[in-house]
């Protein structure tokens, strides 16, 4: 067992060779909103689940990304609809969202 | 499988209400370094290692903290030898570094 059941990182990196950006995407902004929701839900903690902000992952071609741990599930997300999905289905449910999961 | 064999990410946040922060201690630093060594070594990219900054990982008390993904394993270093052994045993070899690992 891992020290949270979940733990959740959005890339909020901000490239400053032209390319897109997950920072661009609003990604500071729907992590903190996760994050609000998971305090709310009292789901936060160890045992339970951590949202945690991070540099480059490596995928900013399919970016804005997110990636949850220790499953390795990779999302895209383009509002908070979906970040909300995110929550329900994966965070509480277990179940992966096919619809925004990225390959790999 | 994961996409990443091994996910590392540091914290590197810096705390502003006068808690000890794992930014004070140098994490940057470790992370760029090891960053270059896994580089050198041509362990990135899919399938291989990623090492990437992150937020508040929620230990601030055991800081400075590394936490390595899928396996979720938490370590502390203090220099870049403690990083060098993280990097030789456990990214290169499986084999976790005992005196650094904290619990959880």
């Amino acid at each position: 067992m891992t020290y949270y059941r979940h733990h959740v990182f959005f890339c909020t990196n901000a490239r400053d060779d032209g390319r897109q950006s997950c920072d661009q995407c609003g990604a500071q902004e729907m992590r903190n909103h996760l994050k609000q929701r998971a305090k709310a839900l009292g789901l936060t903690g160890p045992g339970g689940v951590q949202i945690s902000t991070a540099g480059c992952l490596g995928r900013c071609e399919l970016g804005p990304v997110v990636v949850v741990y220790p499953e390795g599930v990779w999302y895209t997300f383009v509002d908070q609809e979906d970040i909300e999905e995110i929550l329900q289905s994966h965070l509480l449910a277990g179940k992966h969202v096919k619809r925004l999961k990225l390959p790999g």
